[in-house]
């Protein structure tokens, strides 16, 4: 299933089922009240539904398989917003070993010091924190920061807590995610890898209004199957700029949910980012963006993210 | 005024007003209640206030002069909680020169490589993003993660961000402040230092259950003063450790609402914490803590903050 967030005729951003093939998507607070003759608070917003767990989701198949026509938006005539436009918390790690390793080949150039990827870097995932308020969907336009001159895109997998724990198992992780998403982590490059000399990790760097792209939807874990088995492609300007698979991951979604959650509580509607697959950044591979630029993130059975960067 | 978020007689945590010299807490909702017989909304929580903004802050004035004896709580014989139990975010910056020196002598010690602080240090404030979910408050257990051998206290100030803005100038930065507690921010230095390696920052060091301690109180700022005059002290099972000053900040809060704000909403509700005083940790002093130890935060104007550490 397609979980979205939109705005169609309402003005109020609604939640719905997308439907690819028919091009269209199920409100789901209307589709209950023209089933139910009652509202359902579980459709108010991606965290009720989040929130209301297993019991949500069946009533969500139920009116998928009713799919009363009253309800129904045209997809083509919504704006999607994100599927979580505040998440409850946004943590982002470094899972791709290539994209790493690209990176460091980069700075070494410019810089001429050897950077060797840390030991650290095998034992244990490592991640950073991002601006959950920064949150914007597809088709948002991108503004690039005036402190920048030097923006860049990161194409990552996303994974969406959908049950609360604590100490969870690799082996129990997938009991705990509600689906993924495609992010795609902005970057002012220029600012990010000198504050990240003070050994803080990014700030300014990634946090800044309209930095943390998310979307279309998310893709509950039925319809996705393995989230490690995934294509993933970047075009710029329609142009194949990089991509990868997930599965070249080497630390996977069950290994961070793990780690996260060591003496630590994960919270429903908390979201984790991938990392940058390799070569999913124009910085690996030495090139630039300008204003205007469109980026395409395209994952496999998930779709594709197309935001553009804009100067105010 | 000092702003306190409390349980007392009934379950649900109260907001109210702290009057040290009565040992007496003023329970805002019942205080509506009891003069004007009609809830406020805007005392219903912490952030509740916090967005009612300046009309809201007035009623409480008006409330506190009229100090209804059967809103009145006994200070002594209610919990206080973190003032915002669930801060809507959690930036920590690095504002003490003396702080990163010492730390930075402590790990040149163990290593025997020279530590300089990096001179983007000077050029910008630099911080990174704490969980908010992590959040205790005074007299809360601390309790020692699993996963470390080796825990540390941090003595910070911290300011709740009152209005909310974006690209705010440092001269107009005070009015975006509501107020200011104290900040606990424990650490797993084993943890924080290993994976900090990898270049994002401080992860698992600082996320673990209950490791944000805030309070007692939030002091609003007609009351405070200048944030940048307060003398702060550690204390250890009753023994001062160490301490300095609030004017010692090489970054002021003005500047760090001026630098996160750039390009990028600050919100009402947030939280930025100035970063450790010199000699406001133990790892400074080259000194280690045991579990079942106390550490009391002081700072002038504010209170004391007391955690007890414990492991489970």
């Amino acid at each position: 299933m397609k979980l979205a967030t939109y705005i169609g005729l309402h003005k109020r951003p609604r939640l719905g089922v997308v439907d690819l093939e028919q091009r269209a998507v199920l409100d789901l607070a209307a589709a209950a009240e023209a089933v139910h003759r009652r509202p359902d608070p579980s459709f108010s917003d991606m965290l009720a539904l989040i929130d209301s767990a297993g019991p949500g989701l069946a009533r969500v198949d139920e009116l998928v398989r009713e799919w009363p026509s009253e309800a129904v938006d045209d997809l083509d005539g919504v704006t999607l917003l994100a599927p979580i436009p505040i998440p409850r918390q946004l943590r982002d790690a470094m899972a791709f070993e290539e994209h790493v390793r690209n990176s460091r080949k980069q700075v070494e150039q410019r810089t001429g010091r050897p950077q060797k990827i840390p030991e650290v870097w095998y034992d244990r995932p490592v991640y950073y924190k991002c601006n959950r308020f920064n949150v914007v969907g597809h088709e948002a336009d991108v503004v690039w920061p005036s402190f920048s001159e030097w923006m860049d895109y990161e194409l990552e997998l996303a994974c969406v807590i959908g049950r609360t724990g604590r100490d969870i198992t690799a082996a129990n992780a997938p009991a705990h995610v509600f689906g993924f998403t495609i992010y795609n982590d902005f970057s002012a490059r220029d600012v990010q890898f000198e504050e990240m000399r003070a050994g803080l990790g990014p700030a300014k760097g990634k946090d800044f209004d309209t930095g943390n792209v998310f979307g279309p939807w998310i893709v509950t874990p039925d319809e996705l199957g393995d989230p490690h088995a995934l294509a993933m492609e970047v075009r710029v300007d329609g142009e194949r700029w990089g991509g990868g698979h997930s599965s070249a991951m080497h630390w996977t979604f069950w290994d961070l949910i793990a780690h996260v959650s060591r003496g630590e509580t994960l919270y429903a509607g908390e979201i984790i980012g991938s990392g940058t697959v390799g070569t999913g950044s124009a910085h690996e591979l030495g090139r630039t963006l300008s204003p205007g630029t469109v980026i395409e993130l395209e994952i496999e059975k998930i779709g594709v993210l197309r935001n553009r960067l804009i100067k105010p």
